[in-house]
């Protein structure tokens, strides 16, 4: 993604801050630069008649990832996906991808090639070609970075800048998976106590883990909201939607009335939240990582979108509207009642 | 750089042979990438009339840079550089900056901004726009990732492949000065005996230490050979002449005769050697990072380019002659005895 606004990890660095600075000091006109620091991918004009995306990712060891959760070929399945879906964010298709390794001396050569098999697994489907990228030593953990290369047709990307009060707030697929099959690998086996995992279904831990450890890219779902302009802007969901829908209301300068008791949860998800009594909903506000879309769109479309939607067989849930900004982020309860969203971001691992 | 040979340290993984595998198990066919893996950078085309070129690099703490010799906007103006040059190499254009940040708890703000200004400072000549990045916490220690995208015309790329036999051998500047800096740097101050420092002027001093801490990429050269297709390969030296000649001979199936007595080597670098009893061939055979291009021309152009070099101010020196590939890589000494050349490429700290 572009510098935006992630806070991946607590730090002494105040990340929203340091971006704003950032493109302040060192931004240039240049008019070939669509977009540059602030959305999912960089735009830059390449030429007549295309539009190139360009994202990039760093992921650590001990901050993204834990090698006694994820094997290495999880890692890179799941670092592929989140420059794939920054692409999807903007109604591109992916094209090149660049790799760079920083390697602990414990690293083995059968880890990295793990790591690859896991980074194309991700991309082929998406026919992105592996270009280049750079390998080094590391004195303490692995450090992966990605850069992923895309294209969009001009003036079809996606941007989180669009959204108009009035407009309705759509989520692919369901929310909160990801971070309940993330706490599921981090639950300590306990011998003491019965399991907490064993009142889960297998079937529900597998699926739960699994949309942690392979994602989706949501790819043609972003592709298709930009070819018909259907969409006036989109994020995809890796801060968590409490932190993303406040990227979308920041960066368009509106509120937004979100509405709790339709967002859409898997009974998996629904399962786990009963079982260690937690509310599903706070998974899903909370929840980094999905890899979900988050998109508005004029109401005036809802009923085209969702039937276009419907033959596609693309899950779309309507979860809310844009509201004027001095409104802020509502979130209507299941109550009924509406509150201030709290910005609960899910900070990675600490 | 597309992930090319640079062995920036020792590891268990030979940096070689992985590309090697890399290559060969997740190549795809894709008509649009002109240059994968295995160059100074990616080339992909981009629309009519148009290569664009991709590097990426990957700077460790510990391993690339060391915060008690360096500040940290010195660290950010090599970092560019390092990729600027890849660029150089190509003959190409600079264009757009993407910044990967692994920040440690102990990391402040101020540091970040001063790593931005020397990164900055390295690219605003060339008026590249930081377009964006990523920025995370990291457990152990500073990470940085540049991308970098340019341009060139296309067919103008300058590649390590092109080389054929009876061609010139070329290196833009001086060699060895980056590499008498580092070790200048790195000297402990010593009250006991004489400061070896000392014996040598403090200009020298400061030559070689800047030449370390702010090197130049060879932009202006590079489109120079790229302009008039006087190089029929080109490489930058950041392995140091050794390793990277080897390069040139790897992609361009040929060898090469180097004639030790011919290296440009500055007063700066001569005394340094000359105190410390060193070889001042050996510190520019194996010293990394001096960002000089090391280039390749047909004979017959000899008088043209040198020349038009003087023309334009640029320093370039004949230092050896591209040989077939079956005598390899072979030194004529000062004595002009001929001795195949040690592979010693300077490997960063340990």
């Amino acid at each position: 993604m572009a510098p935006t606004a992630r806070s991946k990890s607590r730090s002494a660095i105040h990340e929203f801050d340091l971006i704003r600075t950032l493109q302040q000091r060192h931004s240039r006109h240049d008019p070939s630069v669509i977009r540059g620091i602030g959305d999912d991918a960089a735009i830059v004009t390449s030429g007549a008649g295309k539009w190139s995306l360009l994202t990039t990712d760093l992921l650590a060891e001990g901050i993204h990832f834990d090698l006694r959760t994820a094997t290495m070929a999880d890692i890179g399945f799941r670092a592929a996906v989140a420059n794939l879906s920054d692409i999807a964010a903007m109604g591109g298709t992916p094209q090149y991808l660049l790799v760079s390794l920083a390697i602990p001396r414990t690293g083995a050569n059968n880890q990295v090639h793990q790591l690859y098999r896991g980074m194309m697994a991700a991309c082929r489907p998406h026919r992105v070609t592996l270009i280049g990228g750079d390998t080094s030593a590391s004195a303490n953990g692995w450090f992966i970075n990605i850069t992923l290369v895309g294209m969009v047709p001009p003036r079809k990307a996606l941007l989180r800048s669009g959204a108009r009060t009035g407009d309705l707030l759509y989520v692919t697929g369901t929310i909160g998976d990801a971070l309940a099959g993330l706490m599921l690998l981090n639950e300590p086996p306990s011998k003491k106590r019965p399991s907490h995992t064993a009142a889960i279904s297998t079937r529900h831990r597998q699926f739960l883990v699994g949309r942690h450890l392979h994602p989706t890219a949501r790819l043609a779902e972003g592709q298709w909201l930009s070819a018909h302009r259907f969409a006036t802007s989109a994020i995809d969901l890796s801060d968590g939607l409490s932190g993303d829908l406040r990227h979308i209301c920041e960066e368009s300068h509106v509120g937004v009335e979100l509405d709790l008791s339709a967002l859409p949860l898997s009974p998996a998800c629904r399962a786990y939240a009963a079982f260690r009594k937690l509310d599903p909903a706070a998974l899903a506000l909370t929840g980094g990582e999905d890899y979900e879309l988050l998109f508005t769109l004029p109401p005036r479309r809802k009923a085209e979108v969702e039937r276009a939607a419907k033959l596609h067989r693309f899950r779309i849930t309507c979860i809310g509207a844009i509201r004027p900004a001095r409104q802020g982020i509502q979130a209507i309860g299941q109550d009924g009642t509406t509150h201030p969203l709290p910005n609960s971001s899910y900070e990675h691992f600490k």
